[in-house]
């Protein structure tokens, strides 16, 4: 994981201690990486919580109870997913701040032909604030598009956090 | 993430699609690094289904319905713990098989003096087979801690998967 990203981690780790909230995850296309990576910064043992890796849409119903008419309605890949993942991750765990993201990183477009570097990140708070962001980017490798994906991630978590 | 590691997993997705499997995963100590593993794979998308990261305490009661009893009889790295998270994420999930890893990776011992590279690596299917694994690893940095974490966690879903 670059250093970079690394080091956004540490700064909504920090954030996150200082505020004492704690931080759950919902990551469909980035599959664990966003967790890990906050798992990793000094002091992730008090304020994150944990998630839920959500990577078909069976799974995106069980765990978080996402309609599947939802998905049907929007794809797996859109603001209206993205949302629900973010706020059935906050109800399921407890937590204060929840972050999901939904994308297509590659190689292929998804089945609902939803192109590679589309990408839906939402996240909320227990108090109803929400943030959301979509983001279209023009790379194609699948690491550059999950570096993306965890970049404006922690960018939304920081916000939603500073907020 | 090793290359060796990227073989592993890509021989379990093959082993869980030859057999028409889908795996979940419960994660403590790697913290979303196995469910990324599996999700690079190819052919992740039929057979890797997704799973839990439950890095707190207060987390696997509420995300795995792991009693806090269990975890104040057995500490949260053990035996008995891993098996529950296998348990309740097969569950919980409707996925065939599930893997569930929790330890020490470091750099410090745990709050409950459990120390630097003890790890319980569970699996179970639906049909009721379990495995469990106890590593003491006497590696001292973190990364090498998850490496072997993961590399054993394979191992396991890969021999739970050919069994």
């Amino acid at each position: 994981m670059s250093s970079k990203l690394e080091k956004k981690a540490a700064a909504v780790i920090k954030r996150a201690e200082d505020k004492g909230l704690a931080i759950v995850t919902a990551e469909s296309c980035t599959a664990g990486a966003l967790a890990t990576l906050l798992a990793d910064a000094p002091g992730a043992g008090t304020c994150f919580y944990g998630g839920f890796v959500t990577y078909t849409k069976t799974c995106k119903s069980a765990l978080l109870a996402i309609p599947p008419a939802l998905i049907a309605q929007h794809t797996a890949v859109s603001r209206e997913v993205a949302l629900r993942m973010a706020v059935s991750a906050l109800k399921a765990s407890g937590a204060h701040v929840a972050v999901a993201v939904t994308g297509v990183i590659g190689p292929e477009p998804d089945e609902d032909g939803n192109p590679v570097g589309l990408m839906h990140i939402a996240a909320t708070t227990r108090g109803g604030h929400t943030r959301h962001v979509k983001i279209a980017s023009r790379k194609t490798s699948r690491e550059a598009n999950r570096e993306r994906a965890l970049a404006e991630a922690l960018t939304l978590l920081d916000e939603i956090l500073a907020g």
